[in-house]
């Protein structure tokens, strides 16, 4: 997907969410159980429900890893099952040398048709570039994530900046932006105005919103650039919304909750 | 795989190396192609030719992920014919928010029964602990990489010590010499000794050498501890000896020159 495309989705259904799809088999709904694939059948029920009012989907792969090679086949299996104008991220998190990164560009981009990756940046430049030799997709590098542990690293003082901020400045010498978004957690949500200062024109992917406490007004209001240039994510208030059969519309009714705020945010642009 | 046992090991068979298991069809002898899984075929042929010789092998997820739920089953397979007694390193390079780190615990220890997954430190502290919490299993933790790109983060200067180096300390607080390593690249060979200085007692797990141009001998006089602290990993450069029917015994001629290497700076102790 280009970025003139991904635009076009935000403006269109006047959103910019991504529902995550960790599915978890201890926190699905009972009644799904008597599924071959009771996790595929979540999935399958939560996209019918949310596809028109979010932009994006976004796995993550431990949750499939766990299953070995038949949650592989559940992941696949739920790719294929999102419309082709949804963007697909696989949250993988992964970062290598370079010929096992081209390995990995293959796995997610050309085999399994993911839009964009994500990437850890502790080994450089030729653990990213390969990813950005395919075109139209993404990699989205880790810059400040959302969780407790990325004050141990994130924020060490490098040069008289933390380290996010040289990480991002040289990440945006290796790609362009439109083929490289960056991580910023919702729980630094104060420090989205500081970035946009030396990182404006990029699309952040943001987590952390929902159980993990972001606001997203507040990150919004910093946080959005002249396009959006915002994807936020939010997951476990979304799928588990309910645990009962109502599963998929109480998770719509959250995704309409955060797609009205969205659609006030863009309309004030 | 207590360290008692992996240090018994290396004693035992006088050798602390380990085989890369990075396997890319491509490169693997056309008649292997025959064979319904010739990944499967090739590293079973591998293994059983070096297994008396070596003490751990290492394969990188990337190369099976390429073939997704097929790459899985083979992955398993892999593991599955290795002997109990080896050391069996994930090289995933995981690293994720406390929860989903939990997920690929059960995935890589549990599930697949892996020994030991290599991690990404960026995330911090929580994306480390849940992988400590399952017994006598390990987590190798990437602190100075092996790759060109390493000199992009990793030297950062952080309150007057490299990343790297602030890492490396941080970590060694989360865990114990009985449960954590570091990966330090063998292309770093002259840093070992000053790495020595503030962490003496880990494992280090060293990739690097052979293809990637590391030094055996010198980052063994620099890295070695009186427990020997070493797992060096060598791949293309063994299993790709030979891309003709004598693999493997070309494979096992590699190994044996770098196992005599080892035995005699073993002996040197």
């Amino acid at each position: 997907m280009t970025r003139k495309q991904l635009i076009s989705q935000i403006k269109k259904k006047k959103s910019y969410l991504c529902v995550g799809l960790d599915t978890d088999i201890t926190k699905i709904p009972k009644h799904l159980l008597k599924y071959k694939d009771p996790i595929l059948e979540f999935n399958k029920q939560i996209i019918d429900a949310t596809h028109d009012l979010c932009i994006a989907y976004k796995p993550n792969l431990a949750f499939y890893e766990l299953y070995g090679a038949k949650g592989w086949i559940t992941l696949q299996k739920t790719i294929d099952h999102i419309p082709s104008s949804l963007f697909k991220i696989a949250d993988a998190k992964r970062g290598d040398i370079g010929n096992t990164s081209g390995m990995y560009a293959k796995a997610f981009f050309e085999n399994m048709n993911f839009d964009a990756l994500t990437i850890a940046p502790y080994m450089g430049e030729d653990s990213i570039l390969p990813f950005l030799e395919i075109k139209n997709k993404w990699v989205i590098i880790l810059g400040l994530t959302s969780n407790k542990g990325s004050r141990d690293f994130q924020f060490l003082d490098t040069d008289k900046k933390p380290l996010f901020q040289n990480v991002i400045e040289k990440c945006m010498e290796y790609g362009t932006p439109e083929n490289t978004m960056f991580v910023i957690g919702a729980t630094h949500e104060k420090i989205f105005k500081e970035i946009r200062q030396f990182c404006p024109e990029h699309f952040f992917l943001v987590p952390g919103v929902g159980a993990q406490g972001g606001d997203l007004e507040k990150l919004s209001a910093y946080g959005m650039n002249r396009d959006c240039g915002l994807i936020v994510n939010a997951t476990r208030s979304i799928i588990y919304a309910s645990g009962e059969k109502d599963f998929a519309e109480k998770a719509r009714a959250e995704v309409l909750s955060l797609q009205q705020i969205m659609k006030t945010r863009l309309m004030g642009d």
